[in-house]
Protein backbone atom coordinates (compact mmCIF):
# COMPACT_ATOMS: atom_id res chain seq x y z
CA UNK A 1 0.00 0.00 0.00
CA UNK A 2 1.21 3.48 -0.66
CA UNK A 3 1.03 6.49 0.98
CA UNK A 4 -0.80 9.40 -1.02
CA UNK A 5 2.33 11.09 -0.80
CA UNK A 6 3.96 8.69 -2.27
CA UNK A 7 1.75 7.90 -4.96
CA UNK A 8 1.81 11.62 -6.15
CA UNK A 9 5.74 11.67 -5.95
CA UNK A 10 5.44 8.26 -8.04
CA UNK A 11 3.11 10.25 -10.59
CA UNK A 12 5.36 12.88 -10.90
CA UNK A 13 7.97 11.23 -12.07
CA UNK A 14 6.17 10.72 -15.93
CA UNK A 15 7.54 14.46 -15.98
CA UNK A 16 11.28 15.15 -17.04
CA UNK A 17 10.83 18.13 -14.26
CA UNK A 18 10.24 16.19 -11.33
CA UNK A 19 12.69 13.64 -12.89
CA UNK A 20 15.48 15.65 -13.12
CA UNK A 21 14.92 17.39 -9.60
CA UNK A 22 14.99 14.02 -7.83
CA UNK A 23 17.33 12.80 -10.26
CA UNK A 24 15.29 9.60 -10.75
CA UNK A 25 13.65 7.34 -13.14
CA UNK A 26 10.71 5.05 -13.64
CA UNK A 27 11.64 1.49 -14.78
CA UNK A 28 8.58 -0.96 -15.43
CA UNK A 29 7.51 -4.22 -16.43
CA UNK A 30 8.55 -7.38 -15.28
CA UNK A 31 11.03 -8.28 -17.91
CA UNK A 32 12.85 -4.95 -17.63
CA UNK A 33 12.61 -5.05 -13.99
CA UNK A 34 14.32 -8.49 -13.76
CA UNK A 35 17.01 -6.67 -15.03
CA UNK A 36 17.30 -4.12 -12.77
CA UNK A 37 17.06 -6.63 -9.91
CA UNK A 38 19.36 -8.69 -10.93
CA UNK A 39 22.38 -6.02 -11.34
CA UNK A 40 23.74 -4.31 -8.78
CA UNK A 41 22.98 -1.25 -8.59
CA UNK A 42 21.26 1.04 -6.22
CA UNK A 43 17.12 1.19 -6.33
CA UNK A 44 15.16 3.74 -4.55
CA UNK A 45 11.75 1.88 -4.61
CA UNK A 46 10.27 -1.16 -5.68
CA UNK A 47 6.55 -1.47 -5.85
CA UNK A 48 5.15 -4.66 -6.79
CA UNK A 49 2.01 -7.11 -6.91
CA UNK A 50 1.93 -9.61 -3.95
CA UNK A 51 2.52 -12.62 -6.53
CA UNK A 52 5.48 -11.30 -8.60
CA UNK A 53 7.33 -10.50 -5.33
CA UNK A 54 6.59 -13.74 -4.32
CA UNK A 55 7.87 -15.39 -7.36
CA UNK A 56 10.88 -12.87 -7.73
CA UNK A 57 11.76 -13.16 -3.99
CA UNK A 58 15.55 -13.89 -4.79
CA UNK A 59 16.40 -11.15 -6.62
CA UNK A 60 14.15 -8.75 -4.97
CA UNK A 61 16.39 -9.53 -1.10
CA UNK A 62 19.55 -8.43 -2.78
CA UNK A 63 18.14 -4.64 -2.93
CA UNK A 64 17.68 -4.11 0.63
CA UNK A 65 18.98 -0.62 0.01
CA UNK A 66 15.79 -0.19 -1.43
CA UNK A 67 12.19 1.41 -0.32
CA UNK A 68 9.93 -2.34 -0.91
CA UNK A 69 6.06 -1.82 -1.13
CA UNK A 70 2.95 -4.73 -2.01
CA UNK A 71 0.64 -2.89 -3.84
CA UNK A 72 -2.76 -4.70 -5.59
CA UNK A 73 -3.47 -4.42 -9.58
CA UNK A 74 -5.63 -1.12 -8.87
CA UNK A 75 -2.97 0.71 -6.32
CA UNK A 76 -0.48 -0.52 -9.89
CA UNK A 77 -2.45 0.78 -12.42
CA UNK A 78 -3.07 4.02 -11.12
CA UNK A 79 0.53 5.13 -10.98
CA UNK A 80 1.35 3.08 -14.37
CA UNK A 81 2.69 4.51 -17.74
CA UNK A 82 1.97 1.66 -19.51
CA UNK A 83 -1.46 0.84 -21.27
CA UNK A 84 -1.27 -3.15 -20.28
CA UNK A 85 -1.83 -3.44 -16.71
CA UNK A 86 1.44 -4.63 -15.30
CA UNK A 87 2.76 -6.16 -12.22
CA UNK A 88 5.98 -4.21 -10.98
CA UNK A 89 7.73 -0.83 -10.68
CA UNK A 90 10.66 0.08 -9.94
CA UNK A 91 12.09 3.68 -9.64
CA UNK A 92 15.60 3.62 -10.40
CA UNK A 93 18.13 6.73 -8.99
CA UNK A 94 19.74 8.20 -12.32
CA UNK A 95 23.43 7.46 -13.21
CA UNK A 96 25.78 10.08 -12.54
CA UNK A 97 28.00 11.55 -15.29
CA UNK A 98 30.96 13.32 -15.39
CA UNK A 99 32.88 14.37 -18.44
CA UNK A 100 32.64 12.05 -21.45
CA UNK A 101 35.41 9.78 -21.81
CA UNK A 102 37.97 10.06 -24.46
CA UNK A 103 38.79 6.36 -25.80
CA UNK A 104 39.42 4.41 -28.78
CA UNK A 105 35.65 2.49 -29.44
CA UNK A 106 32.46 3.19 -31.17
CA UNK A 107 30.03 6.08 -29.72
CA UNK A 108 26.72 7.08 -30.96
CA UNK A 109 26.23 10.90 -31.03
CA UNK A 110 22.49 11.48 -31.78
CA UNK A 111 21.51 14.90 -32.89
CA UNK A 112 17.94 15.75 -31.47
CA UNK A 113 16.37 12.20 -31.88
CA UNK A 114 12.68 13.19 -30.99
CA UNK A 115 10.35 10.20 -30.73
CA UNK A 116 10.95 8.45 -27.34
CA UNK A 117 10.29 5.23 -29.27
CA UNK A 118 13.29 5.71 -31.84
CA UNK A 119 15.65 6.85 -28.79
CA UNK A 120 14.38 3.78 -26.97
CA UNK A 121 15.39 1.77 -30.13
CA UNK A 122 18.92 3.02 -30.32
CA UNK A 123 19.81 2.62 -26.94
CA UNK A 124 19.27 -1.06 -27.51
CA UNK A 125 20.73 -0.95 -30.67
CA UNK A 126 23.87 -0.06 -28.99
CA UNK A 127 23.45 -2.54 -25.72
CA UNK A 128 23.15 -5.28 -28.80
CA UNK A 129 26.41 -4.13 -30.62
CA UNK A 130 28.50 -3.45 -27.76
CA UNK A 131 28.46 0.52 -27.64
CA UNK A 132 29.28 1.58 -24.30
CA UNK A 133 28.72 5.42 -24.83
CA UNK A 134 26.00 7.52 -26.34
CA UNK A 135 25.97 11.29 -26.30
CA UNK A 136 22.49 13.48 -26.99
CA UNK A 137 22.63 16.67 -28.29
CA UNK A 138 20.56 18.92 -25.84
CA UNK A 139 17.01 19.26 -27.14
CA UNK A 140 16.90 15.36 -27.75
CA UNK A 141 14.06 13.34 -26.36
CA UNK A 142 14.91 12.51 -22.67
CA UNK A 143 16.49 9.39 -22.27
CA UNK A 144 14.61 8.72 -18.48
CA UNK A 145 11.22 8.90 -20.27
CA UNK A 146 9.17 5.88 -19.43
CA UNK A 147 8.99 5.48 -23.15
CA UNK A 148 12.06 5.41 -24.05
CA UNK A 149 13.03 3.24 -20.96
CA UNK A 150 10.73 0.55 -22.19
CA UNK A 151 12.18 0.64 -25.38
CA UNK A 152 15.74 0.54 -24.91
CA UNK A 153 15.13 -2.90 -22.67
CA UNK A 154 17.40 -2.44 -20.19
CA UNK A 155 19.42 -0.90 -22.40
CA UNK A 156 20.34 1.95 -19.63
CA UNK A 157 21.86 -0.54 -17.32
CA UNK A 158 24.67 -1.41 -19.48
CA UNK A 159 25.42 2.15 -22.09
CA UNK A 160 26.27 5.02 -20.82
CA UNK A 161 24.67 8.00 -21.49
CA UNK A 162 25.47 11.79 -22.10
CA UNK A 163 23.80 15.06 -22.95
CA UNK A 164 26.27 17.51 -24.65
CA UNK A 165 26.41 19.50 -27.68
CA UNK A 166 27.89 17.35 -30.15
CA UNK A 167 30.01 19.93 -32.45
CA UNK A 168 32.37 20.04 -29.04
CA UNK A 169 32.25 16.39 -28.53
CA UNK A 170 33.56 15.58 -31.27
CA UNK A 171 35.73 18.12 -31.32
CA UNK A 172 37.59 16.27 -27.77
CA UNK A 173 37.11 12.93 -29.17
CA UNK A 174 39.44 12.72 -31.87
CA UNK A 175 38.05 9.62 -33.73
CA UNK A 176 36.63 9.41 -37.76
CA UNK A 177 32.74 10.42 -37.31
CA UNK A 178 30.49 9.47 -39.94
CA UNK A 179 26.91 11.06 -40.60
CA UNK A 180 23.84 9.53 -41.56
CA UNK A 181 22.72 11.10 -44.63
CA UNK A 182 21.13 10.82 -48.24
CA UNK A 183 23.36 11.65 -50.21
CA UNK A 184 26.46 10.42 -48.64
CA UNK A 185 29.48 7.84 -49.59
CA UNK A 186 27.62 4.17 -50.03
CA UNK A 187 28.11 2.45 -47.33
CA UNK A 188 28.29 -1.04 -48.51
CA UNK A 189 31.36 -0.27 -50.15
CA UNK A 190 33.62 0.37 -46.72
CA UNK A 191 35.77 -1.17 -44.11
CA UNK A 192 34.77 -1.94 -40.75
CA UNK A 193 36.71 -0.37 -38.22
CA UNK A 194 37.39 -0.83 -34.37
CA UNK A 195 36.59 3.01 -33.36
CA UNK A 196 34.43 6.28 -34.44
CA UNK A 197 31.75 8.23 -34.22
CA UNK A 198 27.97 7.34 -36.01
CA UNK A 199 25.88 10.47 -35.66
CA UNK A 200 22.21 10.26 -36.35
CA UNK A 201 20.00 12.88 -36.95
CA UNK A 202 16.84 14.55 -36.30
CA UNK A 203 13.82 12.50 -37.27
CA UNK A 204 12.60 15.21 -39.87
CA UNK A 205 15.55 17.53 -40.13
CA UNK A 206 18.84 15.07 -39.95
CA UNK A 207 21.75 16.00 -39.16
CA UNK A 208 22.42 20.06 -38.06
CA UNK A 209 24.93 22.03 -40.25
CA UNK A 210 26.75 22.94 -37.51
CA UNK A 211 27.20 18.82 -36.85
CA UNK A 212 27.81 18.16 -40.36
CA UNK A 213 30.26 20.59 -40.98
CA UNK A 214 32.54 18.40 -38.32
CA UNK A 215 31.71 15.02 -39.56
CA UNK A 216 34.54 13.37 -41.17
CA UNK A 217 32.18 11.52 -43.97
CA UNK A 218 28.55 11.33 -44.83
CA UNK A 219 27.53 7.92 -45.31
CA UNK A 220 24.40 6.76 -47.09
CA UNK A 221 22.83 3.58 -46.97
CA UNK A 222 21.85 2.91 -51.05
CA UNK A 223 18.03 2.74 -51.56
CA UNK A 224 16.55 0.23 -54.01
CA UNK A 225 12.72 1.21 -53.74
CA UNK A 226 10.37 4.70 -53.68
CA UNK A 227 10.68 5.73 -49.82
CA UNK A 228 12.05 8.81 -48.92
CA UNK A 229 13.87 8.08 -45.91
CA UNK A 230 14.33 5.34 -43.45
CA UNK A 231 13.59 5.80 -39.91
CA UNK A 232 16.33 6.77 -37.57
CA UNK A 233 16.46 3.61 -35.65
CA UNK A 234 16.68 1.11 -38.42
CA UNK A 235 19.50 3.63 -40.05
CA UNK A 236 21.15 3.60 -37.06
CA UNK A 237 21.07 -0.40 -37.13
CA UNK A 238 22.05 -1.13 -40.46
CA UNK A 239 25.20 1.47 -40.50
CA UNK A 240 26.07 -0.16 -37.07
CA UNK A 241 25.95 -3.99 -38.53
CA UNK A 242 28.09 -2.22 -41.59
CA UNK A 243 30.53 0.00 -39.88
CA UNK A 244 31.41 -1.81 -36.17
CA UNK A 245 34.15 -5.15 -36.04
CA UNK A 246 32.51 -8.25 -37.31
CA UNK B 1 -18.34 20.85 -42.71
CA UNK B 2 -19.16 16.75 -41.96
CA UNK B 3 -22.51 16.00 -41.70
CA UNK B 4 -22.99 13.31 -38.33
CA UNK B 5 -23.17 10.90 -40.16
CA UNK B 6 -19.99 11.25 -41.68
CA UNK B 7 -18.79 11.77 -38.72
CA UNK B 8 -19.70 8.22 -37.59
CA UNK B 9 -18.50 6.89 -40.46
CA UNK B 10 -15.24 8.33 -40.22
CA UNK B 11 -14.68 7.56 -36.68
CA UNK B 12 -15.56 3.86 -37.27
CA UNK B 13 -12.79 3.42 -39.09
CA UNK B 14 -9.95 3.74 -36.36
CA UNK B 15 -11.71 -0.32 -35.69
CA UNK B 16 -10.62 -2.72 -37.97
CA UNK B 17 -14.18 -4.43 -37.91
CA UNK B 18 -15.13 -1.38 -39.56
CA UNK B 19 -12.20 -0.74 -42.02
CA UNK B 20 -12.95 -4.45 -43.00
CA UNK B 21 -16.39 -3.76 -43.78
CA UNK B 22 -16.32 -0.69 -45.72
CA UNK B 23 -13.10 -1.74 -47.50
CA UNK B 24 -11.40 1.54 -46.76
CA UNK B 25 -8.59 2.96 -43.91
CA UNK B 26 -7.54 6.64 -42.87
CA UNK B 27 -4.67 7.60 -44.00
CA UNK B 28 -3.59 11.30 -42.10
CA UNK B 29 -1.11 14.35 -42.03
CA UNK B 30 0.30 16.66 -44.50
CA UNK B 31 3.20 14.49 -46.01
CA UNK B 32 1.69 11.34 -46.06
CA UNK B 33 -1.76 12.79 -47.69
CA UNK B 34 0.54 14.80 -50.46
CA UNK B 35 2.21 11.43 -51.57
CA UNK B 36 -1.53 9.27 -51.77
CA UNK B 37 -2.77 12.86 -53.75
CA UNK B 38 -0.02 12.43 -56.13
CA UNK B 39 -0.45 9.10 -56.88
CA UNK B 40 -2.65 7.59 -59.15
CA UNK B 41 -4.83 5.75 -56.89
CA UNK B 42 -8.41 6.30 -56.38
CA UNK B 43 -9.42 8.06 -52.99
CA UNK B 44 -13.03 8.00 -51.16
CA UNK B 45 -12.57 11.15 -49.10
CA UNK B 46 -10.45 14.33 -48.88
CA UNK B 47 -11.31 15.94 -45.29
CA UNK B 48 -8.71 19.27 -45.18
CA UNK B 49 -8.82 22.58 -43.89
CA UNK B 50 -9.15 25.63 -45.73
CA UNK B 51 -5.54 27.15 -45.81
CA UNK B 52 -4.10 23.44 -46.65
CA UNK B 53 -6.54 23.02 -49.40
CA UNK B 54 -5.48 25.90 -51.21
CA UNK B 55 -2.14 25.19 -50.40
CA UNK B 56 -2.23 21.93 -52.05
CA UNK B 57 -5.31 22.68 -55.13
CA UNK B 58 -3.29 21.00 -57.78
CA UNK B 59 -2.55 17.85 -56.44
CA UNK B 60 -6.25 17.77 -55.20
CA UNK B 61 -8.08 18.68 -58.43
CA UNK B 62 -6.61 15.46 -59.76
CA UNK B 63 -9.03 13.63 -57.40
CA UNK B 64 -12.01 14.35 -58.97
CA UNK B 65 -13.24 10.72 -57.90
CA UNK B 66 -13.13 11.38 -54.00
CA UNK B 67 -15.79 13.43 -52.10
CA UNK B 68 -14.13 16.77 -50.78
CA UNK B 69 -14.68 18.53 -47.42
CA UNK B 70 -13.36 21.39 -45.88
CA UNK B 71 -13.11 21.77 -42.24
CA UNK B 72 -11.94 23.79 -38.99
CA UNK B 73 -9.51 22.55 -36.84
CA UNK B 74 -11.56 21.48 -34.16
CA UNK B 75 -13.76 19.07 -36.63
CA UNK B 76 -10.51 17.96 -37.78
CA UNK B 77 -9.43 17.39 -34.46
CA UNK B 78 -13.02 15.29 -33.46
CA UNK B 79 -12.28 12.21 -36.11
CA UNK B 80 -8.84 12.51 -36.03
CA UNK B 81 -6.26 9.49 -34.79
CA UNK B 82 -3.29 11.42 -33.99
CA UNK B 83 -2.40 13.29 -30.95
CA UNK B 84 -1.01 16.73 -32.89
CA UNK B 85 -3.61 18.52 -34.30
CA UNK B 86 -3.36 18.07 -38.09
CA UNK B 87 -4.46 19.71 -41.71
CA UNK B 88 -5.85 16.90 -43.63
CA UNK B 89 -7.21 13.21 -43.91
CA UNK B 90 -7.66 10.73 -46.22
CA UNK B 91 -10.51 7.89 -46.95
CA UNK B 92 -8.28 5.36 -49.05
CA UNK B 93 -9.77 2.26 -50.61
CA UNK B 94 -7.82 -0.78 -49.21
CA UNK B 95 -6.61 -2.59 -52.63
CA UNK B 96 -7.80 -5.81 -54.06
CA UNK B 97 -5.54 -8.36 -53.60
CA UNK B 98 -6.06 -12.06 -55.39
CA UNK B 99 -3.14 -14.71 -55.33
CA UNK B 100 0.80 -13.59 -55.00
CA UNK B 101 2.21 -13.87 -57.65
CA UNK B 102 5.21 -16.17 -57.75
CA UNK B 103 8.40 -14.30 -58.79
CA UNK B 104 11.51 -14.55 -58.75
CA UNK B 105 12.52 -11.27 -55.97
CA UNK B 106 12.85 -10.40 -52.49
CA UNK B 107 9.44 -11.33 -50.22
CA UNK B 108 9.56 -10.05 -46.71
CA UNK B 109 7.12 -12.53 -44.23
CA UNK B 110 6.04 -11.51 -41.33
CA UNK B 111 5.46 -14.02 -38.77
CA UNK B 112 2.79 -12.30 -36.02
CA UNK B 113 4.63 -8.97 -35.84
CA UNK B 114 1.74 -7.49 -33.05
CA UNK B 115 3.05 -3.73 -32.55
CA UNK B 116 1.70 -1.38 -35.15
CA UNK B 117 5.01 0.82 -35.23
CA UNK B 118 6.82 -2.12 -36.32
CA UNK B 119 4.82 -2.93 -38.32
CA UNK B 120 4.56 0.37 -40.23
CA UNK B 121 8.21 0.51 -39.70
CA UNK B 122 9.12 -3.03 -41.67
CA UNK B 123 6.56 -1.81 -44.94
CA UNK B 124 8.65 1.64 -45.03
CA UNK B 125 12.01 -0.95 -44.54
CA UNK B 126 10.77 -2.85 -47.92
CA UNK B 127 9.67 0.37 -49.29
CA UNK B 128 13.21 1.76 -49.20
CA UNK B 129 14.77 -1.69 -49.99
CA UNK B 130 12.05 -1.75 -53.13
CA UNK B 131 10.90 -5.12 -51.90
CA UNK B 132 7.28 -5.54 -53.32
CA UNK B 133 5.48 -7.94 -51.73
CA UNK B 134 4.75 -8.70 -47.74
CA UNK B 135 3.05 -11.45 -46.97
CA UNK B 136 1.64 -11.23 -42.89
CA UNK B 137 0.63 -14.35 -40.97
CA UNK B 138 -3.44 -14.31 -39.74
CA UNK B 139 -3.34 -12.66 -36.61
CA UNK B 140 -0.61 -9.59 -37.91
CA UNK B 141 -1.66 -6.12 -36.68
CA UNK B 142 -3.93 -5.01 -38.95
CA UNK B 143 -1.72 -3.41 -41.42
CA UNK B 144 -4.40 -0.85 -42.21
CA UNK B 145 -4.20 0.56 -39.08
CA UNK B 146 -3.74 4.20 -38.26
CA UNK B 147 -0.43 4.22 -37.02
CA UNK B 148 0.77 1.59 -39.00
CA UNK B 149 -0.20 3.73 -42.17
CA UNK B 150 1.11 6.70 -39.94
CA UNK B 151 4.65 4.94 -39.64
CA UNK B 152 4.73 3.37 -43.06
CA UNK B 153 5.26 6.65 -44.39
CA UNK B 154 3.13 6.30 -47.64
CA UNK B 155 4.95 3.19 -48.25
CA UNK B 156 1.27 1.48 -48.64
CA UNK B 157 0.88 2.39 -52.05
CA UNK B 158 4.24 1.27 -53.54
CA UNK B 159 4.64 -2.22 -51.23
CA UNK B 160 1.81 -4.91 -51.87
CA UNK B 161 0.58 -6.57 -48.60
CA UNK B 162 -1.06 -10.09 -48.11
CA UNK B 163 -2.25 -12.36 -45.85
CA UNK B 164 -1.52 -15.66 -46.06
CA UNK B 165 -0.71 -18.76 -43.94
CA UNK B 166 2.89 -18.71 -43.90
CA UNK B 167 3.94 -22.18 -44.14
CA UNK B 168 2.01 -22.44 -47.60
CA UNK B 169 3.16 -19.28 -49.25
CA UNK B 170 7.00 -20.82 -48.40
CA UNK B 171 5.74 -23.85 -50.06
CA UNK B 172 4.38 -22.50 -53.44
CA UNK B 173 6.80 -19.41 -53.56
CA UNK B 174 9.78 -21.78 -54.09
CA UNK B 175 12.57 -19.64 -53.04
CA UNK B 176 15.25 -20.09 -50.66
CA UNK B 177 14.27 -18.75 -47.50
CA UNK B 178 16.13 -16.99 -44.26
CA UNK B 179 14.30 -17.01 -40.90
CA UNK B 180 15.53 -14.34 -39.02
CA UNK B 181 16.69 -16.15 -34.99
CA UNK B 182 19.12 -15.87 -32.71
CA UNK B 183 20.81 -19.06 -33.10
CA UNK B 184 21.41 -19.42 -36.73
CA UNK B 185 24.43 -18.51 -39.23
CA UNK B 186 26.26 -15.57 -39.29
CA UNK B 187 24.81 -13.33 -41.90
CA UNK B 188 27.71 -10.86 -42.14
CA UNK B 189 29.58 -13.92 -44.01
CA UNK B 190 26.95 -14.28 -46.39
CA UNK B 191 26.66 -13.73 -50.29
CA UNK B 192 23.58 -11.27 -51.24
CA UNK B 193 20.81 -12.60 -53.64
CA UNK B 194 18.50 -11.61 -56.38
CA UNK B 195 15.29 -13.48 -54.65
CA UNK B 196 14.50 -15.01 -51.55
CA UNK B 197 12.44 -14.64 -48.41
CA UNK B 198 12.81 -12.69 -45.15
CA UNK B 199 11.35 -14.22 -42.29
CA UNK B 200 10.67 -11.75 -39.19
CA UNK B 201 9.01 -13.35 -36.25
CA UNK B 202 6.92 -12.05 -33.06
CA UNK B 203 8.28 -9.59 -31.03
CA UNK B 204 8.43 -11.74 -28.25
CA UNK B 205 7.90 -15.42 -29.58
CA UNK B 206 10.28 -15.00 -32.74
CA UNK B 207 9.00 -17.30 -35.39
CA UNK B 208 6.66 -20.24 -34.59
CA UNK B 209 8.15 -23.94 -35.66
CA UNK B 210 5.67 -24.78 -38.08
CA UNK B 211 6.94 -21.57 -40.04
CA UNK B 212 11.08 -22.23 -39.05
CA UNK B 213 10.62 -26.16 -40.17
CA UNK B 214 10.15 -24.64 -43.51
CA UNK B 215 12.90 -21.96 -43.75
CA UNK B 216 16.19 -22.79 -45.93
CA UNK B 217 18.16 -21.56 -43.27
CA UNK B 218 18.28 -19.84 -39.98
CA UNK B 219 20.58 -16.27 -39.95
CA UNK B 220 21.90 -14.16 -37.04
CA UNK B 221 23.16 -10.74 -36.62
CA UNK B 222 25.95 -11.25 -34.55
CA UNK B 223 25.86 -9.87 -30.99
CA UNK B 224 28.69 -7.82 -29.09
CA UNK B 225 26.57 -6.34 -25.97
CA UNK B 226 24.29 -7.24 -23.85
CA UNK B 227 20.87 -6.70 -25.50
CA UNK B 228 18.99 -10.00 -25.48
CA UNK B 229 17.62 -8.79 -28.67
CA UNK B 230 16.78 -6.50 -31.30
CA UNK B 231 14.00 -4.54 -32.38
CA UNK B 232 11.86 -6.75 -35.45
CA UNK B 233 11.67 -3.18 -37.50
CA UNK B 234 15.59 -3.41 -36.45
CA UNK B 235 16.82 -6.55 -37.46
CA UNK B 236 14.18 -6.73 -40.79
CA UNK B 237 16.43 -3.60 -42.01
CA UNK B 238 19.54 -5.02 -41.32
CA UNK B 239 19.10 -8.43 -42.51
CA UNK B 240 17.85 -6.25 -45.72
CA UNK B 241 20.83 -4.46 -46.48
CA UNK B 242 22.96 -7.35 -45.85
CA UNK B 243 21.00 -9.93 -48.06
CA UNK B 244 19.74 -7.66 -50.97
CA UNK B 245 21.65 -7.15 -53.86
CA UNK B 246 23.79 -3.75 -53.80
Amino acid sequence: MLSKAQNKYIRSLTQQKFRNEYKVFIAEGSKIAQEWLSATGHLQMIIATEEWAEQHKAIITKHAEAEFHIVNESELAAISTLHTPNQVMLIVPMPQRKEIPVLKEWYLALDNIQDPGNMGTIIRIADWFGINYIVCAPGSADVYNPKVVQSAMGGHLRVNIYEAPLASFLQSVSLPSFAAALDGENVYGMQRRDAGVLIIGNESKGISPDVMAMATKKITIPRRGGAESLNAGVSAGILCAMLLPC
